[in-house]
């Protein structure tokens, strides 16, 4: 049976070139960093070199990286780290309505320790308006946080306006770039904020390592307390193979980002293209021109998406209905309600994303198996029955 | 030159089993555990499987084990998470004056939320009293958290008697198991604990992976938050290849732990009397018998511990001063503190911790290489000298 897969935004697979780097230190050089003999001198040095190599894939200086052990974590680091740090100013916080759950939970936190959160809405194609965010930030806001793009529909979010808005109030912005850096040019001076997560398993790094990457001079409280690892902000032995895999991805990342970039577009736009045209009753969410490169993402009409998933699965292909840390909870999506989708349509959700391993063929595959499924589903769906119906009666 | 790695309690090598176990992991089979397909759904079987391992290495239920990043992630975790989810019935939490930074720290960063920290002191063995726990549980003490064995100087705590202190009240008992699991035969149900920290680092498994035990239906606050990861309790995309790994290295030490500890424990006793009989002024840190196989820590006056780990390391020898999570820090360590040792005896500790690589070779090499480097920085010890001057004046 073939197989694809085109589940990339939920891990991308790790490049060989990676995982070669990181095996010398799977195997002998095992040494822990903070230790004081060669093999922790040589663990230390190899984790400030792949820190080199995260740093410059972001326009960034190497000791304002802090590594830890997902976005996730970057994501409460920050989001909690920043917000503890600026409490004496003020504890009203803003995000937008289409957060990554690391995000949006850590802010639900932050409210039962007595923060204050609001949510910035979003536009139909998931966009953040850099004005909505500027009318709520307060005298007493002290943090915003809104996401560089998101992974499950796609859409890249206006973050060089937003920073324009913060600045003039002097306050700090964070963004959640684990669905960008490393797919599309990332630079956190152009952007103009003042904290940044990203994480390896996005940009065909190892799972199990992330980063924060933290303008230099900004406060933050740690978020892991223990040892003095990561100038005493992050504790925990560092992962140095997952961290040098990070460090290669990185400087991959930087050195094949256009080629890649074009490659998975043109694979993007097949997809959406040839979907649009054979399949009635499809919606393309998120943003139609400004989306990341790899994400063709769907609502496709009076369907159960769980089920055009397990079929799809059947037939070998790989997809998902969004946000990987939430599929198995099977709940609708927070961010296709933000974008005004019902929950009828948003029901229908799903979502390939592109990766480097990715073929035409693949696409072609795709387009050949899908719409029988959607045919089979829509015969049990009594919503399509229905709207059968309300269209015959309307003729 | 020869070479000795010594520094088994900074972090293990990965055994090659191991390593090998994690390599698919790395290479092909790279799905998200929470994906709605086949590779997803290979990769939630695998880190099934690894969970029961772990589980079983402590006698515990599958479902019990919560995958973390680190020891020092579990350890935040357990103390911040249990505190939180105590803190209606109160705000009091004893720890011992040994703990590791995860723990110690945590606790002062439950200090600066409202709660309440008492330390329990410790002999000068570094044993905690199970009747100094009793008499320090308050009404409002919802938490202790006792180490199960010590890194730095190897002393193993009488957890199972605590438990006996803290199932009286009623109170939650959390141990740090992060030096022990792994090491020595650990079962969650003759400890009588209710959570329990472990990482695999210490059990020649991979870094960048720990554990906490959570015993069945105590409730936790999540540390990290976001998606529905691991029962919801802790967010962030599972690092399969290391929970693979973690899960095969807590098989082999199962399988093996009584002919490693024989083995260990042979190392430290032939380097605890060599030295002790080639190197005058040596004080054998930690329990002379209730002691971590392969730990052989002293204290060795008159000298600076940094300098004789430089030396030893220009020798090809890795060992340590006490924990590497504070080594870089340079400072004192507040174990030898708690134990009564006074700072100028503290300040030349030593730590060689054995591990599955090691020889009576390596052993005989350090008996070698090490006296006359003690005896070349006593040479240019003020503190020596005076040594030497007061003991010919007292003739």
């Amino acid at each position: 049976m073939k197989r694809a897969y085109l589940d990339n935004a939920a891990t991308t697979p790790i490049l060989p070139e990676v995982v070669e780097a990181m095996l010398p230190y799977l195997r002998d050089a095992y040494g822990n960093p903070q230790s004081l003999h060669q093999w922790g001198d040589e663990a230390r040095e190899t984790i400030e070199e792949a820190r080199g190599q995260v740093a410059a894939l972001i326009g960034a200086q190497t000791e304002e990286i802090i590594f830890t052990a997902s976005g996730s974590e970057a994501n409460n680091f920050a989001i909690k780290g920043l917000a503890q740090a600026q409490q004496s100013k003020g504890k009203h916080i803003v995000i937008s309505a289409i957060e990554h759950f690391s995000v949006l939970h850590s802010a639900r936190t932050l409210e039962k320790w007595g923060f204050e959160v609001t949510e910035v809405p979003v536009g139909r194609h998931g966009l953040v308006d850099a004005d909505e965010v500027a009318k709520r930030i307060r005298e007493d806001t002290i943090l915003v946080s809104i996401m560089h793009a998101n992974g499950e529909v796609g859409t890249i979010e206006p973050i060089a306006e937003i920073a324009k808005a913060t600045k003039k109030t002097g306050t700090l912005l964070h963004t959640d770039a684990v669905a960008a850096a490393g797919t599309i040019p990332v630079d956190v001076k152009e952007l103009g904020v003042d904290a940044l997560s990203l994480a390896a398993n996005q940009f065909y790094g190892p799972n199990g390592v992330g980063a924060l990457w933290l303008k230099k001079g900004t406060r933050i409280i740690p978020f892991v307390d223990g040892g003095v690892q990561e100038g005493g902000r992050r504790a925990g032995t560092e992962n140095v193979p997952a961290i040098v895999g990070m460090g290669k991805a990185a400087e991959l990342a930087q050195h094949d980002m256009s080629s890649r970039m074009t490659r998975l577009s043109r694979l993007r736009d097949r997809l959406i293209q040839g979907l649009s045209s054979t399949i009635d009753h499809t919606i393309l969410t998120g943003h139609p021109t400004q989306r990341l490169p790899g994400n063709a993402s769907f609502c496709i009409q009076f369907i159960e998406g769980e089920a055009m998933l397990m079929l799809l699965s059947s037939k070998g292909v790989a997809a998902s209905s969004g946000s990987a840390c939430t599929s198995r909870a099977l709940k609708s999506s927070h961010v296709l309600a933000a974008m005004g989708i019902p929950p009828e349509i948003a029901q229908g959700s799903l979502l390939f994303s592109f990766g480097l391993e990715n073929t035409e063929g693949e696409v072609d595959y795709v387009l050949e198996v899908l719409p029988p499924i959607v045919d089979r589903l829509r015969q049990m769906s009594p919503l399509y029955a229905k709207f059968l119906k309300q269209q015959r009666g309307g003729r």
